[in-house]
């Protein structure tokens, strides 16, 4: 009997990077089912369980883990209780779950201490606040891992994790970007009603702990695109303590040069971000997809620390006008080599043939601690 | 105004080691109540809530987190939920944890996600099982650290956390044995009606994992405490699968030879053991309290593994007769200098140290990973 | 705006009562939902929640609301966690429930609490379990009554409701056998293989009270049909605890005679009840939809004791053989007037037909208790 | 072994009801224990488990089952969870709930599911709001029925309940009354400070669905007792919506002549009432001890409507300032004989009867439902 996978899923980020992983899975021949909870179930986030809904051979199963006004561990408690029911009526041979948020902590909670086999996605990675706790954990409760880079080996290492339960497959969601996007710029310029060709793409989005100081912030990054009379595609901030002061900003903005799109499909941001002449802000895209794709890209403030280095990449402090200034100077329009830090964009091949070795299922659900050299 | 401390209990065992931090921390001025839960409130386990509330002047909280036949995420998601509540109400400046059992995780859990700073006693310690992985999440979770070695602390920053967040302040139980008992031999002798002044120690707990072997494992060992002809006094093993086959080999013992005691007084088993000629069996009281008291101790099977090494631990494999029958020989009555690896007996005093500084209640909460050299 | 209507199933059973409103509902213009969970959910209840999911043109949301082994309660405070939230994030404005389970009494608890709108189905029913008090329950939180008959309609007005929020509507399963069934009794006895024209059909399910002496009650029953030299179509029993027992002895009879079928579409019992010579059991097929089909029924036991009362309906105790041989002498192939005691078969017309009414929906949500005469 | 009885309390008020209870059967010799939840546990409501903890001879068992913010529902659903572990661990006998809350709900919700005795105090009484729905629920969950009065007893027989399970007991606080209360009026004047031995006693609590009128309701009142020249102790009325106004209005009152207290201890309200001039406002004191008193009183509003009459009992539209200064020139200083509608203050004694016969220990605990006549 082919082993059943259950990928878990609480936003539409995380579903960017589990998607080409259950896909590749499902072709691969394996059943494959989705717990969908978290922020998928709300209507106030966008309702995005229907993008889950819409692909093609997998089962959903949905639960609503929260209500608004929740504290965070009562949502952890809930989706305990719900997916420990749920496990129990259906349980599968491998649960998958990604990254750092409270419904992959719940769920792997649950695997832990009822000895069903688990992987965890994008483990070994850093950002200085109580999610990046939450991702240390899953690491520990997870039976195996599959990362992004070396780095966060060696980090997974660290936290006592057996070097053979790791799996280096790179960044899931480069594997969109390997591909052809499907779309052509043309395409993409229609679609979203984009007026040039030769533009930089601009992504900002607050900084909770620096919520007070996104306004200027904001102002003296805009203020720099906006005296380089340059023409800049706008991808409007998330909606964290410190948007509003961002979205004010924005607002101001000449629209003949700034086109501000609330979200775009992800296909036809692979085609818009592959043809920029470069990319500024303080988006995971910057020093993930930019530099896969040879983009350069200008890291602002705080927000990326500590999370990767490469050529292409450079960076400024959150208020450094100048700076800003200094890079669409020197930058516009080069080009670099694919960095290939975070993966060749064939993630979700490695992660399949990770689950076709029949090692991977014999491997001991117990684990024994590490101690590095 | 005082800090108000809020230690968590779930077992008769972690109160052991929480108790003396507790009374000094009282003593030192903070007000201190106890949140009492998991095992404490159930009749089958002897109900040692009781013994909690005789401490004298500490607050008391109960919370019963659980009915027979509870999966443990099941008693995860209430004790979440009943902690939560019980913060909610009376919110705490500290909350400290011990070891790796899952209500004290649940309860770091829930101090991580409302950012109340919290201690987790004896992390960096390993045991190969689920509750070792609950025990570095605990690490992950808490505040800060206070650790019984140095090995313990390397172990913890090897985890990510920063140096200055960790205390090694020794094995709290070893206060107890660093002080006077209290009670003489005499004392003991006739409360515990043993006829013999020269006598060994043993304590022999089932493994789990080797449940099945356990009858065996008992034969070969107190078949060759009986052969040596020496009188020794048997502390009653734990009711974990495999004990009801240590029972059947105990009670088939010479009882003049051999004085099986179910439980007994920390005072009084300290002074017994600091008057043994030699200790055997698989008990933790083996690897940290005999070295520290001085006391020659055989260490049988793999339930210590990893723990602890001293000149004065010897070690043999479970089912290894003549092993034991050699130990018995050479070291009945051998004194060894104190050891000190897991602390002078002095965790209290020291705990208390760190918690008068000002410098702790004003440590960031948010903590930065660090990768070790 | 159109009202949105969210109805709560658990089981087929009350789906099967549910059904014919909520479609009426739909096709009058009201955006209907349901709330799937309780058995519906369970594989090994047939996972009948894909019968929900064939319902055309609404909208379902599943919850799973339990594990085996769940107490009762622990199902009901999951069901209210669980449909508060749902209600919290998509508010209804009615929220129909039907019965005496505990789905029922859960979520309307929660309909109560939260000011609500809610109408409940078949009130005013009596059994004697302990679901008749969670009926009742469900009667005194509810804020409006759709009964079967005025005898219900009567007991809901003895429990303090305003008249005013009783509608007698008839049982809805009677729609059912109101309209054609859609399928000739030649379609009937090839799909399902009865080899004869002239039958009975029996049906007798286990009483958990007496689930002891149920292979007596089966053996007296099945004895005396098997004497007749009739032929028989058996519905096969539910599986209560005392199921064994009666399968057992139906085993034994004769298959040219008794044909026995596990379970049957609706459309095809309604067909094969409305040509059988005779009914007997006690299942409350026997006192609803056989009287309302004009088809004499022997109602065995105590099971449907004080349930209904009809010309057609002739009773029996248990055991009583030949109590059963005079009525299939006397009774076989009589046609009896249609009886109405529960209704024309227009359930779901009078339904919408108050739901049309705008004074169903400005009628206060708080009421008084109404004494009685 | 004697029969272990465990009394949920969950506000001083319902506490006030079965305390005399508790305690008779307690010197009957019961084994008595309280479950304390609710706003006993809640520093802003007082903290009142304190007054549970003094009663000697009995066990508590603590419970905190909210915390601000929580829903009803959600509040009913971690009773359900917290009470039903606790019969798990601690099985009770008899299970007393009073009364229309939440908490008395939840505990008979798990009675009734598991089988456990029952019995609830002063059930059949009607009020209107969704608490009465709570009560009619809490009588057809509850195995039999302690109520107040004779009207009481038909109610709950309208329900349905056999009126063998029915004993009309009285109202519980009048024993309180009927005793002596063991304090002096020169006592009662001296610790509450009240200057004048001519007076009456003024209770207005605020009535939540008319909380925009409540000031001027007050107004009127107030101001009608301040223009008679007359004086007052006003006992603070509870803090539900509306109390704000209503505190405003006796803040303006002349102090010589109007003493305001928080809160009193029983037994010295209970002199100031048997020796006061008459009584006014909305409490149940006014329609329950005032006549049982034998102290004329003016029920004044919605809040106690259908609640009690009596002789003694005069009423008034809220608002209506005439009528009570009619009411003070006519009924000042008379007196009245004792009205025992609501008993004759021995409730705990006749409790304590039932109990001691084993026939209330050998009825059945399914019931049946009574059709009245």
């Amino acid at each position: 009997m082919p082993r059943r996978l259950l990928f878990v899923t609480g936003t539409r980020a995380d579903f960017g990077k589990i998607e080409p992983l259950a896909r590749a899975a499902r072709d691969a021949g394996f059943p494959v089912t989705f717990f969908v909870t978290g922020m998928h179930m709300l209507d106030r986030y966008g309702l995005t369980k229907l993008e889950v809904h819409r692909t093609p051979g997998v089962g959903v199963h949905e639960f609503l883990n929260q209500r608004p006004g929740d504290p965070q561990d009562m949502v952890l408690a809930k989706t305990v209780m719900g997916f420990s029911d749920y496990v129990t009526e259906h349980p599968p041979d491998l649960v998958i779950v990604h990254g750092d948020r409270v419904e992959a902590l719940a769920t792997v909670l649950v695997t832990a201490t009822n000895y069903i086999r688990s992987a965890h996605i994008e483990g070994g990675e850093v950002s200085g606040t109580i999610d990046e706790v939450f991702r240390h954990c899953n690491t520990k409760l997870a039976t195996c891992h599959f990362v992004s880079s070396e780095d966060a080996a060696r980090r997974v290492m660290a936290l006592g994790e057996p070097r053979e339960s790791i799996h280096v497959i790179g960044s899931p969601e480069l594997d969109f970007h390997a591909q052809g996007s499907g779309v052509s710029l043309d395409d993409v310029r229609r679609r979203y009603d984009i007026p040039f060709a030769d533009y930089g793409v601009a992504v900002f989005h607050p900084v909770t702990s620096e919520a007070g100081s996104m306004g200027a912030q904001a102002e003296a990054l805009f203020g720099a695109l906006d005296a380089s009379g340059r023409n800049f595609v706008i991808i409007a901030p998330n909606n964290d303590p410190g948007s509003e002061a961002i979205f004010g900003v924005i607002g101001r903005l000449p629209p003949e040069r700034f086109r501000v799109i609330p979200s775009m499909r992800f296909s036809h941001f692979s085609e818009l971000m592959r043809n920029a002449a470069l990319m500024v802000g303080n988006s995971s895209a910057g020093v993930r997809e930019a530099p896969f794709l040879g983009v350069p890209s200008l890291d602002v403030g705080t927000r990326q620390t500590n999370r990767a280095a490469a050529p292409s990449i450079h960076r400024t402090a959150a208020g450094d006008r100048s700076g800003v200034a200094a890079f669409l100077e020197d930058q516009w329009g080069k080009t670099y080599p694919r960095h290939t830090g975070f993966g060749e964009g064939s993630a979700a091949e490695r992660f399949v043939s990770v689950l076709t070795d029949d090692a991977f299922w014999t491997a001991p659900l117990q684990k024994e601690f590490r101690d590095l050299g």
